[in-house]
């Protein structure tokens, strides 16, 4: 019965952000002052759903013996970030134009160049090399390959122009830009008082590690799970929920020896994508990606990322990597503190090995968004047919619960309806509509993905039951309303 | 039973901060680099209290007909804080010393001036007015009154040494220090680019008014909730959680027909100290203060903080404000866009009064760890007595809510405490612990405020029972092991 929503990519997404902005799921950042931009706000049901993934995450992760919590805060020293690399390595390369002054990403511009003037460009590059028919896919391929490095930026720049002021050989050299945000701590702002907001969540948990082993008298393997802010300067930020300035993280950091890495590697990997599946997100919509081994992270071994097929193409999720010794050896070196731990067998010290599981709470949310969107033929009450949108989105996730309606607003369902609410509100984030046909006040609820539906009716009046409507098949039980807590601790238990 | 646990205020909060730090609750932010000074991390066990704080505001807030969740970004639009007032108002008096370069705020130096010293200024400013012996109280208040505005300041500044150098006359004028950390968005570091990291949750709100109120269908009265961090650039952080420079609130506002307000206002304080007295805070450590009319603030029609009695003194925890229409009306001018509502009854449009509650996540939290705190005789397994620490926090409140212990590690005791706590683990954070006397790891988790002990010993294998062992009385009960889940069930609902 379902089909795709539509076939353009761009106007699926047109559409999902209209309705997340038109039923409170997503509003633009500071909207009234014209947005800022890659800053976005979570509405009514966004924070609901948005907490509920969170808190998914938690439980799954957290509640084990071997993992324990931490939220530590965004504000972090700032040679957390030499440790880590970001300061030197973070960064996009940029170039200014010298005629107009328009400052631009060295890759953005190389992308968005037109497969004709990358052509022109390889012929430039390499006389004699590109001659005649050349497939487009070869000219990708090859002006990919050949754009790749830092040397390579500086000898095509001459070769193109300013898409502002339209100049040929005006670009300054590529310059490194960092980015990561930063603050100064204190009233005197220089270089001593710079802190930056933190770039990932990661360095919060390698800083904590031995007072979290500490506190808790953990033994290696275990792990520590955080979710929290982190924050990017973006210069491109694009596709919603995908590329932002600000946005959460999911993260957790497993530490095992060395040797044992590859086994805790392939476990959690399993764990990871299980639990989107378990959440309800199709299968055919994920799928691994390999980093090639030429291609990984300067502290990586081994790296899956966890993909999402979204309506502009498969993006990113979640990260498993196999980061190895090299944070907590950093640390070690950096803030001259030993971070090794004791192993009971050899009776030596080592530095753990980490493996972290690294997702974006935003983008998973995007995707579990995108993911339970439908669009239906449903039958209306005449007879005919109508298209409903639902959001079928799995129960724990949904924002809204149970939403409870009186068929008719008199003969006293309002009043029963009301109590039923009253008894299932401490419980359920459950919602409450009396005005307009019933058949409208179902879809409303199955736009913002609400499971159930509980109508009072003059059957009601007679033998204390109520329907039960199902999201996604409409089938409708009668369910006595004193069964109705229990019927509903079950079925979101 | 219990007693203070020291009548020194100081070695109170170096209990706790300490206690906080060995059992894994909050630890210094970056320590292993020497922490950020006004940054705080949370651990395993501070972590789940405060989630569990913040869940139980959530729940009380928001699982109400007339109120909305939302979850803004950090990073807001620049205006915002012009039209909140931010921008012009929100700063301190600053000075440097012009010999030694050092910078204070001027408040903060005044307050640290020893009294003979206060008396000495007050002689020199007013000669005569202050003859003979003055008693502490009539200098202190005499010196408050005259460097209460910033008029006075200018006037004080020759007559005090710099707290570095010692120099006397070499503070150059005070000048305002903005308390919001501001950051540059995009590659160019100039004022165009300038953001700031919110320095208070509530302008999200604001700015984000009519598109909650037109995703969601409320009318007035009905408020918006949200938690979440914010930012303020104290020069001075201090006494643990309470005065830092990334901090998490937890705020409401509530929007209303002007002229309602008074009993709006009325109804929200009764409903916001009810909730620390339902999570077990103690009455006599809660007060209202009421900000007396001239003192307050420019946008408040009347405003009352709940205070705590912490070690070092009562302290605001959260603040019930009746901010008028002054922030939406300063939104409505900054943006140009209406944030007026139409009344049914008049057939007008109007711009709704504001009434807030503001609680601090990071200081109730601690508010809750300091109330919490009891050292008390307990007797031991010998027939003895020794002291015990304990957090006798609501159970709702508790980081680990069961611990599970093999009285022995035999006779199958750990296996049948290992089938425990895995049955308990998908509904409660439980732990097992089998190493050390049983008396031994009780005080453990009293330590930590778990609420309940289960404990397998040779009965269990006899008739299936255990013993759960309540926190606060010590009493302990034999309960059947397959009545477990039904017994925590029923005491954390």
């Amino acid at each position: 019965m379902s089909k795709p929503a539509s076939t353009d990519a761009g106007k699926v997404m047109e559409t999902i952000v209209s309705l997340a902005k038109r039923r409170g799921f997503v509003f633009q950042s500071s909207e009234i002052y014209g947005g800022l931009n890659g800053c976005w706000d979570y509405g009514p049901m966004g924070v609901e759903m948005l907490n509920n993934l969170k808190q998914q995450w938690w439980r799954e992760m957290t509640y084990r013996e071997n993992v324990e919590g931490l939220d530590a805060s965004i504000l972090m020293h700032p040679r957390t970030w030499e440790a880590s690399g970001h300061v030197e390595n973070f960064t996009d390369p940029m170039i200014d134009c010298k005629q107009c002054k328009s400052r631009y990403r060295i890759d953005v511009i190389l992308e968005e160049l037109s497969l004709k003037k990358k052509k022109d460009i390889l012929r430039q590059l390499a006389p004699g090399a590109f001659e005649g028919q050349l497939k487009d896919e070869v000219v990708e391929k090859e002006f990919a390959a050949r754009t790749a490095t830092d040397a390579a930026f500086q000898g095509i720049l001459p070769l193109i122009s300013c898409p502002n002021c339209g100049n040929k050989g005006t670009f300054t050299d590529a310059r490194k830009f960092n980015l990561m945000f930063k603050t100064f701590v204190g009233p005197v702002e220089d270089s001593s008082a710079v802190v930056y907001l933190r770039p990932e969540t990661a360095q919060g948990i390698f800083v904590n590690f031995l007072n979290v082993q500490s506190a808790t008298r953990q033994k290696i393997p275990f792990g520590i799970a955080q979710i929290g802010k982190a924050f990017r300067n973006e210069i491109n930020t694009k596709n919603f929920l995908f590329r932002t300035r600000e946005f959460e993280q999911m993260e957790m950091q497993f530490f095992v020896k060395p040797g044992s890495d590859d086994a805790h590697f392939e476990y959690w990997r399993g764990e990871r994508i299980h639990w989107y599946e378990s959440l309800g997100m199709k299968k055919e919509n994920l799928q691994w990606h390999r980093h090639e081994p030429g291609k990984l992270a300067h502290y990586a071994k081994d790296a899956y990322d966890i993909e999402y097929r979204f309506p502009f193409g498969w993006g990113e999720m979640e990260g498993v990597h196999n980061r190895t010794d090299y944070d907590l050896s950093r640390h070690e070196q950096f803030s001259g503190k030993s971070l090794k731990v004791f192993d009971e067998d050899t009776k030596e010290r080592f530095t753990p090995y980490v493996i972290e599981t690294s997702a974006g709470a935003s983008r998973s949310f995007m995707a579990f968004l995108v993911d339970s969107y439908h669009e239906e033929e449903a039958p209306t009450a005449e007879g005919g047919s109508e298209t409903r949108t639902v959001l079928k989105l799995h129960p724990l996730l949904a924002p809204i619960k149970v939403a409870v309606f009186p068929l008719v607003n008199r003969d006293g369902m309002p009043e029963i309806a009301r109590k039923i609410e009253a008894d299932l509100r401490p419980q359920f984030r459950v919602f409450y509509d009396e005005s307009g046909a019933v058949g409208r006040r179902y879809r409303r609820q199955d736009e913002i993905g609400t499971p159930f539906c509980v109508t009072v009716d003059s059957q009601t009046l007679a033998d204390r039951t109520v329907t039960v409507r199902h999201r996604d098949s409409m089938r409708q039980d009668r369910v006595a309303v004193d069964a109705l807590r229990r019927f509903f601790s079950d079925a979101f238990s």
